[in-house]
């Protein structure tokens, strides 16, 4: 188009996220805007919330985009309903469980940590441990933890935070789409996910819940949330039927997240959980002969990102050099280590429209030629 | 498009934002995604930030966009530089300077306000008597009041601010693009804005800078920034040289900021800043015969934003049902009041793309048609 100069060639986005995008979705981001409190404006917005309560598999009224990314989703979460000085009990088995740490931790929180090795889950026990020993007024883990690929079981962990009186939040950045979500069966007290996962949206929008335990909560609080762009209060008054002003909604990136959870709709989301399974089982055969091993056992492994150790071939030639070979000749991104895996590992991320066996094959072929040339 | 059942006509968006988006711009949004560490990608943010600083008139190395509305930059601004327990002096002439006050003072900051009538700016001495006496951390108010459409003078406030030892935090969320800012001249130590206001670009960005004497009070804050998604020292490792991953950065929201910031570039600036004087003209002088008078005096005017109080047939009628019969039978979006202004004026918008004369004609004709008809 006019003024864009750019020549880089279409990327096929197989790392952690973000995905590739559907071409209905950019169309829809490309509609004239509508204002934010123009009545067919507030009627998508709407829509938006009506889609996301099924996604999310809860009836809870407070079900918005928020005007952040994941991250930003998370800091709502526990900003929110944290205080300085509550107690939090907070389980880690990766990068996002950590920063959940140093989010509750800046708000002023005495966090306990519950700790998994890199590449496993969180064990129950030891979460319901920790539970019964600190009585926290929250807690908060990870659903599909990012930087390493493993699946989190939640029910236990829910089950054991509502026996002892906490409230549970729930990151469900990368699971929200590719992966069954029950927040009302499970009793989550609060989650968010981000749009550039398998939602396959761009990246800035983080889809969020808060049920009714929550906002009894947030009522109850000493004082108001430090955050006041994040305060659900405030985020309630304008998506509730008040409508009064808080910030201005992020309009286009809402048609793009309507259109998004249309198609969600459309293919159904046991058919879309399944693509999911398949892309990564195909992927995982794929790779075998390649001599990288899944880093996470069967049963935890997550369907929408494969975390997988190196070859020698490719340690020996440096993973990073042989990624960005992926990129300038191939087009394909696959995502690095994060944190202490850095180096160690690579996320190939396979979500919502790249979960697909065509894609698998795709790569597995660019890889078989870099593999072959070096 | 397929899937996008909404059958609205297009908005003239006439409001306080946000304002109609330029072709170019929806295109721009809609091409295919690039990773957030793509190198490709990681140039257009170097690009965006390279125009930005031109646009703010600095050489602030750490001018980006913030993945979050403008409310969210206010948040980042004040959050980085105030710790619980620090002074700061609050210009009050609307609702976001009082808006300033609320995220101040949640941060824990001990607030001093300076009030101006609504309709009127702040009284420079008034500011530099209650820095002298206060002799705060920090001194922050709005460049440009959304909520009364009133311009404040910058220049001799920043100066008393910086004589007395304080840190000087501006909001440019509605004159950034239509009237001259410039932050090095001034003395501002940061400052945010707003894409959706005289940019042109959909809601959702704040582009925001970060000047050296900030800098350094964030380095020797005796405790972290309470908020970690807004943290300029981790977004500075993703924007700086370091590209370390932070929050994902909204790809396709900065696609359409490079290209509002190229048009804003191709028109050049005194040109942009002439035309949104001269559709300011044109409304006030249009807007006369039909009885609406302007709230402010003409010296203190925004270009950007006329606000104006309503003749006696539009508050026998209602104001928001002739607002809503503009919409409805004309497409055509103004604003009403905010906080104290409810019900007593409109805001009319010609922000970016909307100010122009042809722009003005049509509502003024619209105006006229629902004026005799009533």
């Amino acid at each position: 188009m006019a003024g864009m100069t750019t020549s880089t060639a279409p990327r096929l986005l197989l790392g952690p996220g973000p995905s590739n995008v559907h071409p209905r979705v950019l169309a829809a981001m490309a509609r004239p805007l509508l204002g934010h409190l123009d009545p067919a404006f507030l009627a998508l917005a709407d829509d938006a919330q009506d889609r996301l309560r099924r996604l999310f598999g809860t009836v809870n009224a407070l079900t918005i985009p928020l005007a952040a990314t994941g991250s930003g989703g998370m800091e709502a979460c526990l900003a929110n309903l944290l205080e300085p000085g509550d107690a939090a009990v907070v389980g880690v088995a990766g990068v996002f469980g950590e920063r959940m740490c140093e989010v509750a931790t800046r708000i002023g929180a005495r966090v306990t940590r519950v700790e998994a090795e890199p590449g496993t889950a969180l064990d129950d026990s030891a979460m319901a441990e920790a539970i019964a020993r600190v009585r926290p007024r929250l807690v908060a883990f990870v659903h599909a933890e990012t930087s390493t690929g493993v699946l989190q079981p939640v029910a236990q962990i829910a089950a054991a935070a509502r026996a002892g009186g906490a409230l549970v939040v729930l990151d469900c950045v990368t699971s929200l789409g590719g992966l069954p979500v029950s927040l009302d069966t499970w009793g989550i007290d609060a989650a968010y996910s981000a749009a550039q996962k398998c939602l396959s949206c761009p990246p800035g929008l983080s889809p969020a819940s808060f049920g009714p335990r929550a906002l009894a909560r947030v009522r109850e609080r000493s004082r108001p949330v430090q955050s006041w762009y994040f305060d659900v209060s405030l985020l309630a008054a304008y998506y509730g039927t008040e409508r009064i002003y808080h910030h201005t909604a992020p309009i286009s990136a809402i048609y793009g997240l309507v259109e998004a959870l249309r198609l969600v709709e459309e293919e159904g989301l046991p058919t879309r959980f399944e693509r999911h399974r398949r892309a990564a089982e195909r992927l995982v055969a794929g790779l075998a002969p390649l001599g990288f091993s899944p880093l996470v056992a069967p049963g935890s492994r997550l369907p929408m990102l494969t975390s997988v150790t190196l070859p020698e071939a490719v340690r020996a030639q440096g993973e990073s050099a042989l990624r960005r070979r992926l990129l300038d000749r191939h087009g394909i991104e696959v995502g690095g280590g994060l944190g202490t895996l850095a180096g160690r590992i690579w996320r190939i991320g396979l979500m919502g429209e790249n979960a697909r066996e065509a894609v698998v094959d795709r790569l597995l072929a660019a890889l078989h030629t870099e593999l072959s040339a070096g």
